[in-house]
């Protein structure tokens, strides 16, 4: 079945001591994980032991944009970036898009390992089959955006690309991301474990073509992708105008957006000024990733008062959420200004946003004083708090000390009962998509290999309506376990592995998707996939890393709401009076488990491992202690 | 005498009719201005009404770099800009270093004359021959790095090098300046000019090589210059290492680094905390402009509080003076916040610091009130409001409006005898070197054709005690008329025009200096110049920009000191005691108006006139009214 023209490269660095190789990616990995997020998955697996220390030297970081990225796949310029996570303890795996992903490909690369710790600041400057150790001391304590620019002047190449941390990684602060461009590897820490590794940046400028199989069949079959993405009614016009802020809308009219902690919903008076029309007003300019014929990434700028003239890329859906909603702010003009300042620092804006919240939820309830906040009122909406807690969390100062591992270590700091007011799954703070409202997009958070991650198994049926596979009912707890399932493969199979932008539905779902997949894969690589093959890849995705985290020491318990999710139901709006009880949450659970071919404990059996070619992850998981 | 190798071009755009044109550089201009700061004075003069409103259309902005930029000549890669400046009614020239100025060269340019005025906001991209008038209203109120980098992604050319405003251009403040890449056209209000013509920025990419008429003679030339740098007592180790910061520790010894508005100087305490050592903790990787081999500009960063990891190229000495010393900040990361915010709304860091620390000492003079402040505690030293009272500057709000075009217009604003408060010449904002301590570089502020500039005629003989052309006393104020002369001219000669940095002193002034220019420009255009002929163009630009200034309505009355120079003894350090009676003022000018050969009203003759082959200025001189 496998046939000759697999071509793909694997670039090994050890910072420890500053070695490197290049590998041949191992064709049956290619046959069997695709790419991306699959690869990162399967060498996380087979390189890092499940009970490592995140922040430790035997954790790995690894970078792979997929088969598509660097190609003219619509939408394909972005790549997976996995490790330990030091938030989840889980498979920690996060996405971006922009130039660096294609820019990986162009220097021949489907797979950067980063291994070991650098004995001081450094970072890598890969120029194709050339990686250079130098120092990063000069760039350490930098923002992302300055460090950037000084990297390309230094190395005098304004064409290089850069991945790099900001304070908040480098302060290993367990919600820091990686910023490459304007975009992030958001959630899950990645940014904290380049930190601990003492890896400022990475630089890379490539100046190959990504080699292609068949170039007659590979046209054809993107055609075909174009073709579907140009006659969804949702991506044009819609989503290339408005982009994901669109979500405001949908989430507002079914009542799901989510305000000051979770208290209220997405009924709340200044949506408005958070919503479609706001933004638009908002927007200066779009920005494309590589390969992306949609442009859904806007870039806005403050208007008015003391932000005035302030720019971000985004504030996009979830940030409106994390940095507006959920703590009370309605000044849209103060996201943005808040989206720049995570984004300059290095921190993950649905983390840090919903940590805040949390925080000032505690205050209001008297749980934290006026001692602990340094006489600050940080009470909802309190925007300039909102601002000075995100610098104290990147430089650990304060409050911000207490808060900048994010929500989950800030309770067990802060105690007093403040637990039940900490949303998160796993550690992973949740999006913006109140799960009381829409339970198969909740049961995705409760069961994603990440934690509570809107991205991994997003239930576009309960959000939008779409009858695919079938219609649902929101509010219903049965059958949402089968469909979690079906969403969290196709995404990992169209989406996370190949890769195409998850934002774009139509790939990841449409009935065409599969072989849309299939047919691409096979014009570009050689090797033989069919839409059954591609789907499994999606299975075996999501059983592997449930391996990883089964053997780390996850398990049921850790696929539980947040108490508020279980015991509060939703006080206004369209979702009024809905919640997930406990009995609804073991039903889908189990169901759940069931669908994948799980214990009820939720550890993947051993038929279930080997019917997906995952023989050595079944040894594994029987030799456990 | 002139030769045929002379191939200079004007690249003359009008944004009226949006149409644009090559012109072949008259040779006979090339022969009596060199370039630079000679080709904008010359261009201004012939085609711009002295009279004209500075904010109208008949004002024209004139980007000349000069023969020597975009060549290995070293410390070339600058620009002059010259246009009608609307902060003080006289010439406007301003230098800028960086990128840009060469890139123009590479386009193929001398001379870029913009004319008229943009209908709507736009900005011009110049690849070689072609010009495009693209819109600029997505770009209209972003910050001035944003902008730069938007652009580039825009055209999707990461090499381009883009000239800009920022908001304080945007909203006409006459203090605003135009930004390159991290370098500024500082003064003037040259940035005010662009904004008034709608043009948010130039951007420019350029493919060609600068011809060179006899590349042997030009190696040589070259080599001399570099030899010349090299043996500088100065130039290495001590600025390429500390940078302008350097002349912090030269004027705290003299005691004439001024400080609080001038009410106290340089052995004032906190100095310590501005310093050589205190910058140099901050340092964290250098700049250099194109073509430099000294690299004195330094990019530095705030380490501690509120803005730990707030990056700036700078501050330099001048910036140490009007964002620290000048305004009682002695905490060298507020400076360093300041300095970057100025370059990010694109604002003159001197002219907006001497500002606010006027406003501070009226404040507590008890002239502006609480009320005039909005309850804020403008006393010296408060950085925060320094920080605040910037933003307000250029977006001009609240006092921010009152001060936003420099201290001549705010002490008019304000009234109440604060005029004696407000530390300008001709409108123009006083550097950081107490003229009351050095009464040749004082001279200088009195007489440049451009207010107050440190710039045109800098006497280093009294800074650091260079004994050439002679070894003077810095309190005397006998023979610094000629010395002052001398001073400009060679500044205009061989800085200003060829162009070399301002700060290479020794190329502007050593013995061998005109020789070296000479040399390199006869190799470089095929013009014959000699050392008298190099000369000689520094004292006909100095004429003629004088004639410009006496037919736009300025005299003698306008080359005096502020003030405070003329009645308050320096208060302590070592120049205390010292200032300029009024008497040494006239007797000053009443030396240096003879050197020139002008009248006692500070008039260029027409035997000076006619001997410098000005003979159209002097006609134009005896029709006035």
């Amino acid at each position: 079945m496998l046939r000759g023209g697999y071509t793909g490269k694997i670039l090994r660095v050890n910072l420890s001591d500053k070695s490197y190789r290049i590998e041949d990616t191992p064709v049956e990995m290619a046959r069997d994980f695709i790419g991306g997020a699959g690869f990162g998955i399967k060498i996380l697996m087979d390189e890092v032991p499940a009970k490592s220390d995140p922040m430790g030297e035997d954790n790995k970081l690894i970078f792979a944009p997929g088969p598509f990225t660097g190609t003219s796949v619509p939408c394909s310029g972005r790549m997976a970036v996995v490790a330990k996570s030091p938030l989840t303890g889980a498979v920690g795996m996060g996405l971006s898009g922009g130039e660096f992903p294609a820019e990986l490909k162009f220097a021949g690369y489907d797979v950067l390992i980063i291994e070991g710790k650098a004995a001081e600041p450094t970072y890598l400057w890969i120029k194709d089959d050339q990686v250079v150790f130098r120092s990063a001391k000069k760039y350490w304590g930098t923002r992302t955006f300055d460090c950037q620019q000084m990297i390309k002047d230094d190395l005098k190449d304004q064409n290089i690309r850069v991945a790099c941390i900001g304070p908040a990684g480098e302060n290993l602060c367990r919600i820091a991301c990686i910023i490459n461009e304007r975009r992030a590897v958001g959630r899950k820490g990645l940014g904290a474990v380049m930190g601990s590794k003492n890896l400022k940046a990475i630089a890379v400028r490539g100046s190959k073509e990504v080699p292609i199989y068949d170039r007659e069949a590979f046209k054809k079959a993107v055609a075909a992708m174009n073709k579907d993405l140009r006659e969804s009614p949702v991506t044009y016009p819609q989503f290339s105008k408005h982009g994901s802020v669109l979500a405001i809308e949908a989430t507002s009219a079914l009542g799901i957006f989510p305000t000051k902690n979770w208290t209220s919903t997405g009924l709340w008076d200044p949506i408005k000024k958070l919503g479609v029309e706001a933004n638009a007003r908002q927007i200066i300019g779009k920005h494309r990733c590589h390969s992306c014929p949609v442009g859904c990434s806007q870039i806005k700028m403050a208007r008015e008062g003391k932000y005035a003239g302030i720019l971000t890329e985004g504030p996009e859906f979830e940030t409106l959420y994390s940095l507006g909603g959920t703590i009370g702010v309605d000044n849209l003009d103060a996201v943005i200004a808040g989206d720049r300042l995570c984004d300059e620092l290095g921190l993950d804006t649905i983390s840090a946003g919903i940590t805040i919240g949390f925080a000032m939820e505690l205050y209001e309830k008297g749980i934290l004083s006026d001692e602990d906040t340094g006489g600050v009122k940080l009470t909802f909406g309190n925007e300039e708090a909102m601002l000075d807690l995100l610098l104290d969390m990147a430089y650990r100062r304060g409050l911000g000390a207490m808060l900048a591992d994010g929500v989950k270590i800030a309770a067990e700091k802060i105690g007093k009962g403040s637990e039940k007011y900490a949303l998160h799954i796993k550690g992973l703070e949740l999006p913006g998509y109140d799960a009381r409202g829409a339970k198969a997009h909740g049961l995705n958070y409760a069961t994603s290999y990440t934690g509570a991650d809107h991205n991994r198994g997003y239930a576009f049926q309960e959000i939008f309506g779409v009858p695919i596979p079938e219609p649902v009912d929101r509010f219903a707890a049965e059958g949402k376990g089968r469909l979690t399932k079906w969403n969290q493969d196709m995404r990992a199979a169209n989406s996370d592995c190949p890769i195409v932008c998850s934002f774009m539905l139509d790939q990841a779902f449409a009935t065409t998707a599969l072989q849309r997949t299939a047919d691409t894969l096979k014009a570009l690589t050689g090797l033989d996939f069919t839409p059954d093959t591609v789907y499994e890849v999606g299975e075996r995705v999501n059983n592997l890393a449930r391996v990883f985290n089964v053997l780390a020491g996850l398990g049921r318990k850790d696929d539980h709401f947040p108490e508020r999710i279980l015991t509060e139901p939703v006080p206004d709006g369209e979702s009024k009076g809905h919640y997930i009880t406990r009995e609804e949450q073991e039903k889908m659970l189990d169901e759940y488990y069931e669908a994948r071919g799980w214990t009820r404990e939720g550890v993947p059996t051993v038929e279930t491992l080997k019917a997906l070619r995952l023989d050595e992850a079944a040894r594994m998981l029987a030799e456990r202690q």
